[in-house]
């Protein structure tokens, strides 16, 4: 597709040597926050539990970046995410109260997380974008998440990279320079997808290309950052459908 | 589909809990020896160089095994598949006297192992697995190349597992045991599909069932072993499409 005009050219020369697309996935491909809370009121209602589920939704993810750290700071080796949120479940059904429930059933809740489903742009999005380049995960889930969860949905990713490939959580230098290398490319040669600014940023220290989709809905209410781009990223768009035309993928 | 007479009751019992096939790939899924002797060829009269070209490729094969040997047995660390590669052709380079190639020339000549195509049941019969089963690969090769492998050839691989990531070599327990691990299933939930009976061996040792694939063509008048199942494997075909029939795949 021939540029339009000179933001377009801009745009199109920042994806020149770009090779592969590596995408952040919660948040930025799926919405955890809907279907966690979904799951979990389904799981309430076959038990016979009432409770506040989109709260129990939030304070499953809060849980996240706090069990990861243990890994980063290194004072436990690599785990699984699949690991880290089985062991945060239990903990929250302490919090709520919930006792009595089958080793079936909460292994079948911590696999909420392996059913999310993508925002609604996305499989246009990733189709269009598919035809011309490498598309890979570069999320902190495990493989065995990223491969249900594409085989749920119909992501059409060509690689699981991320954590447990380099077996380090992003934002680790580490994660980013390691899923690059496992495609045999220079890290300038692959760009990050994300609705995370932080996790951008930390791809392009690594020297990775940037995209940024703008996911001002991901927390609902509590939403606190990533209302916006917050810097230059070579892309900025609304949805996958609009990277897609921005990159120039018909 | 239902089950015609005994023998199939018992083959589709065989892959009753499997819920993965994971393939070998190179010989298995595809044609190695022809596919590199015409890269070879092609290779040759691009710089003018006139040589035996099959036997180029069969010695090329025939420095894989050694040059795994060394990291399996423990005398260097682990590197994927795509260095050793390498380290074979400069090797064969010296042998053949082939001198005075570019960089350039030797790694698009290296990355023939990345252009691979499959044999013609492959792609008909994959695509009916996909329906059932999660695929991935459970190769030596490294990631890298089976993702270009995979897009060159529109292979359907939900993972690329093996070697790169499990960090060892075929037949080492981990390689097998790893995969299944990362795919969070028990070995007994996983089949590995292979055309050589010292892989399904070392793949039933780790509990994994078993799918015999007959090539006795895959190394051409040179083939010295796997001209058929040596042993009563879940399942044994003539290529991928049989596979599929046998399993009950439509």
């Amino acid at each position: 597709m021939p540029a339009r005009n000179a933001t377009d050219v801009a745009a199109q020369n920042g994806a020149k040597q770009v090779k592969a697309l590596l995408f952040d996935v919660f948040g930025t491909v799926v919405d955890w926050r809907g279907g966690i809370s979904r799951e979990a009121a389904a799981f309430g209602a076959r038990n016979g539990i009432d409770r506040d589920w989109l709260a129990f939704a939030d304070d499953w993810r809060g849980l996240y970046q706090p069990a990861m750290e243990q890994v980063r700071a290194g004072n436990r080796g690599f785990v699984r995410l699949d690991v880290l949120h089985r062991e945060n479940l239990d903990q929250l059904f302490g919090k709520y109260g919930i006792t009595g429930i089958s080793e079936e059933e909460t292994d079948h809740l911590n696999r909420a997380w392996h059913r999310l489903r993508p925002w609604e742009d996305v499989l246009p999005g990733l189709h269009r974008l598919h035809r011309q380049y490498v598309l890979g995960t570069l999320s902190n889930g495990n493989i065995a998440l990223m491969v249900n969860m594409a085989r749920n949905s119909g992501l059409p990713w060509d690689a699981v990279l991320g954590a447990e490939v380099t077996r380090s959580y992003k934002p680790m230098p580490e994660t980013y320079l390691g899923s690059c290398e496992a495609l045999g490319l220079r890290p300038d040669q692959c760009m990050l997808v994300a609705a995370h600014n932080g996790d951008l940023q930390a791809a392009r220290d690594c020297g990775m290309k940037t995209a940024y989709i703008n996911r001002p809905y991901e927390y609902g209410p509590h939403q606190k950052v990533d209302f916006e781009a917050t810097s230059d990223w070579e892309f900025i768009a609304n949805d996958m459908v609009e990277l897609a035309d921005q990159i120039g993928c018909p």
